[in-house]
């Protein structure tokens, strides 16, 4: 998006934390006093949407130093942003901008430990998102999968093709979805389906679909699937992505099988946060 | 709020998912394709917002069956709603409407995990969340927390005095900042103040505050401010709240003393989702 | 609320006034024509919100000399801002600038008028406005309150508890009320009992309500609650607010007694503007 | 406007007093509790807007008996509306309600004031309304002076041609800036030009104009305009509108006057609200 | 509209263009890459709405210069803006900038060539738009209509009376619509009626409404309409409008009679946009 | 889309055309008038997205029977509508009915028409539109291409990645931009470059992007270029689409041959609108 885009979100949650005044800091501090600040971290993480966020600041007056840059790794104590602008106006945004930060950096940092976990054993498969995004924070959440080394998957139902189980069961079967599709789909956009058995899998390989996603499917089935494709010879015409269950706890189990793609729902849903606070350093003028 | 106002939101979201169209849904199931459908429960959780997703659901003309209330808790494998419906718009509110589901009954679930270890030691205190939500869903996850069982604590910067550790820095002094309060705080709002020590939390008790917070202190310095609160006469005048880095690993320590509320960020910024699904049970009209 | 929500509403207000073009100014005047322009007192009154008015005006590129403060009583004649900019800007937002300018000032000059009436008498109570505000523009009409010297009390449904007479219909009787609120509500938010006879008023108060709120009682009524309440020791345990038909003409009865609060709903709802006019002084550019 | 335009507005007004929860209904009153309650009036008025309201009440699903129309004239004491629902929707809308109803009801009880007065002496003088509305409420307020049996006059700035003073500054002249008009107005909208001396006057009704206005003119000036307008067979050409500092108080010297229209802005920005209450009068379900 | 609206319209037709990113540019392109692009006529054409355009690109950050103004009549090749900026914002904006400045400089174009040809056989006739504008866009395409030399006729609903056949099938007759309204209107619009026949256009005329509309008549009976009005003395009273059907094709016939406006529905719903591209000339700086 | 979120669209589009009230039908019809009506079509004509006005019209309170659906081809006098419900809304929502109804029909007969041609000589090729769209239109136009029998292609600049001639001159090279989309896009896109040579077309082709475009070839060099990539065996490993200046004078020369996809940005930028009027036949009750 646009930058000035994001910035209308971050206007929106702003009414949201501060409906009509600050009453604390309206109370207590003059308009004019000026301070310097800092967004610290308080815990190890990967620092994601950072540029949004100095983006944001910029916008509503403040003088921003981005000291570290989307996609970096940063240790407890770091400083990541230094702000110097009217009190008022920082501790106003303090709460939102840590909230974004936060939750955005801890969504990067998981998804680098899993892709760190797959490249160990396998160069090439990617680590993805899913659609279980928090409503209203799919561009956030999805650029912290970015940043964090994973592959955004689709952003909206409008963007390609995937033929989930209830649409099967309504349909009948993954032939006639297919070929319903075939017809249908617009050219620009790939076909995937998911399949839970390894019949499905390879009718879905032979149809032409581009992805076959594996759901729910224990690693060794996963395993059976793959050999069967190569056995056809179809193994190199699709893509394979497994999904379903799968954590930092059994994600090697399923790396190191010749597939393209896992996804993980719970990068999104689940993550913690990375802790971080803001710390006013200066009064500048009183 | 008013539903309606929550049926707004819910549109909101919606477009976010849905920007053109569900181009899988809309390609392979004509509109006149009626179904019913059950959002099932993968894991055992507190229940949470079921009532906003069914106005919202009922809004769009599905036919929904509420088969358990706000608060209820379930195992896995209950089934939650029962909808019936055109499969379009069964399965292009899917996502949306299980991403709700699972992220507040997630919440609701924790709190009443804590909610629960507290009263095993303590009836009187109260579990609170704070303002680390995710932007744009304070509403559903407050409400998350009041349906675990928890205490909403501020919605908004606009609802409460709560002078911080950065507010303190800029004026000086917890009396100070009292003192300036004092005059200029609305008298229908509580005075909160966030103390790091013993002495201020005295101070901030004696300057007739209606509650201090200790923050980020060891349950062992909890336990030497409620004393000396007790030794001065001062207990009974104000309310206590214990905060930072409380989990429910460590929430124990803290529910054993006299103390009046205990609040964590973690509740609504990092509770894990409880994992919900849609399963199409019967294809009613082709 | 941070500027630039604010200016934000503003912008909505002006698509209200100029749906689609300034037809006249378009027509008259081009669009490289620079103006200097006086906004000009025409009457004596407290100026407010004229901080949202400059922020307002710098934003959409006019050069501003905001020449008095928010909460500056001036007279008739006072010139309040200089602009300049081109004539099309400053004519087109000349009404919209000068609705909120004057509304907002009007009420700022009543509230002024009541604190200084009863600052005569006693220098504690508090005068305090209502939620009789006019829908969208609460913002604004509590600041001016403040501005005046005013008390906002509540900002809106969600910041504190007042148990109003239907209520109390509702669940039958004042206690009953206090007993349910004080499980639910939450520790941050004061409760307030609306009453109308001392008894109502008597039991409040032993019940350990925040605030009581004697409704429409004459001044001899809340001398007598006053009193009861002395007698049994509880008047140091609330506040007490006074409202109902109070105006600056009846106001002094109240102000005498041993009270905290005086709201009056007709100060947002009722006020007079004070009257305000924009004048070109000079064309600087053609 | 259509009524659902409209309802929109109402959702938003809804929004600004309840960001988050009704807290204290929420907490009092199970949500199953059904209530009849009546929209009172406290003093005599004429009713305005109460059609939008009916709109707004059913679309939240409240069923409203109607029992007064719009421009209907009620005493002290009238029941306006019956409605039946949840106790927290209807208390949750109570004040939004109330506050549109009594301040268009004041305008509307304004604007028949001084249509009676005017009716007394003249029977086609017009009272008009002006743009000082409260931003955000122009629908309301002017539809309000339309119920009172006033003229709406200009909606906007895009709805007619009306040279005011600031332009004639501007431009040099008034035949000036006429003639500029004559090319550059669109044919379907009529001209006014705002004049303050008798020679203007002259020279705008010589020059073609639709409309002259006479602003802050005395009415011994205005009936001097007149007279010069027949003596030169320009009287029929024109409408003549006066305005400027005209109340209850003075219009009387106006309305006997060979005039058009006499407009007031304080009918829009300082009428007094009508007061009026909500009473809860039977709790139906518990 | 003050241009600040403007660019909120725009921000919000990017955001359907980009609902998350342009994941082309994002993936290519580095965001310090920094161009230079010209925007290109590929037909002549005259120029529209290029100044709202210019303000949209300023306010994102680009440096830009205009090389032609609204209304200037380029040939094909013509560079009409030169822009410097970050090339993902450049390309972000590509195509909505486009399709804006072809859509209005198609329109504009149009009109112009329409006032050219009637220019050719009749001086005072206007050539005007109508509300056939397509959803969302009249403010730009009333104004291309304006920047090709027409008559923008009404903006909406809300700023002129124009009685047409099916409120007159409904009311019964010109004369008792005309009767309704006289006294209905407000006294700053103008009354236009549509007429199809020389007996309601006569009968409208001897109304005293101010404009008639000809709608779907033939160029003979249009004359037959203007003498039989001049034999009864009634031209100059009204304007006459003709309207239906009429296209660069056969404009001429009705140029030439003694009419006033001749208005075209498909300048705005039907005209062909000028062909425009965007291409980057210059990479400054990777 | 789901309905509602489309219909929310149209109350935004209707306070565009009803600012404030409907000056003429609300003066001239009062509100209990009901009326039946017709919406005719004044040519023969492809209709498309009068589901949309259905569920529009209906959620308005209107009675309708929707005499033909999305995508049938009807004859000038055919009556698309039948509407029942009182006058005021009917004539309030007439023009914006038929504006969406007239613009998305001319766009789906003309996406007919294109494929009539095409499937005369090619029983393969696709039809498709592209982003040159009206801003704010996009789901209703790309909607009209679909039930004209045309593909969507990209909805949005997030959907799909195109590499065009802007971005190779900023990287260098087709092969360079290839290398690096391979790594960055996401594995659920498709990749599609614009070539305007043999050479990069080639090129595009080798290093195995999905789909190639051919933007503003003649025939004759599209056809060197499909000749080419058989010789090389790449012609089945690629789509090729065809683009640029493409009319339905001149499909049938690329129609002939064998390629997949020929796209227009005609369809959707200029289509004439399909004239349609509404018709009040009957008034049922005064």
């Amino acid at each position: 998006m646009v930058q000035e885009v994001v910035f209308r979100k971050f206007l929106s949650f702003l009414e949201e934390d501060v409906p009509f005044r600050d009453v604390t800091t309206d109370a207590l501090i003059p308009e004019d006093v000026v301070v310097r600040a800092h967004v610290v971290a308080k815990q190890s993480c990967v620092v994601a949407c950072i540029d949004d966020i100095v983006y944001f600041l910029e916008r509503l007056g403040l003088h921003v130093k981005e000291l570290v840059k989307d996609g970096a790794e940063v240790e407890k104590g770091a400083v990541l942003l230094e702000l110097v602008g009217p009190a008022r106006v920082v501790l106003g945004v303090e709460r939102l901008m840590l909230n974004i930060l936060m939750h955005c950096s801890g969504i990067a940092t998981e998804v680098r430990k899993l892709v760190r976990l797959v490249r160990k054993v396998n160069s090439k498969i990617r680590v993805a998102a899913t659609r279980k995004t928090l409503p209203g924070l799919r561009y956030f959440e999805k650029k912290a999968v970015l940043v964090g080394g994973g592959d955004v998957h689709r952003y909206s139902l409008s963007d390609a093709i995937l033929i989930k189980d209830n649409h099967i069961k309504i349909i009948g079967s993954v032939e006639k979805a297919l070929e319903i599709v075939k017809n249908k789909a617009s050219f620009v956009q790939k076909v995937e389906v998911e399949t839970s058995t390894i019949e499905e899998a390879i009718k879905a390989a032979e149809s032409g679909v581009d992805i076959i996603m594996l759901d729910n499917m224990k690693s060794e089935e996963v395993a059976k699937v793959v050999e069967e494709l190569k056995r056809r010879g179809l193994r190199e015409k699709v893509l394979i992505e497994v999904s379903g269950g799968i954590t930092s706890e059994n994600i090697l189990e399923y790396a190191k099988l010749d597939i393209d793609i896992i996804s993980c729902g719970y990068i999104t849903m689940s993550s913690r946060a990375s802790d971080m606070s803001l710390e006013v350093v200066e009064v500048i003028k009183k």
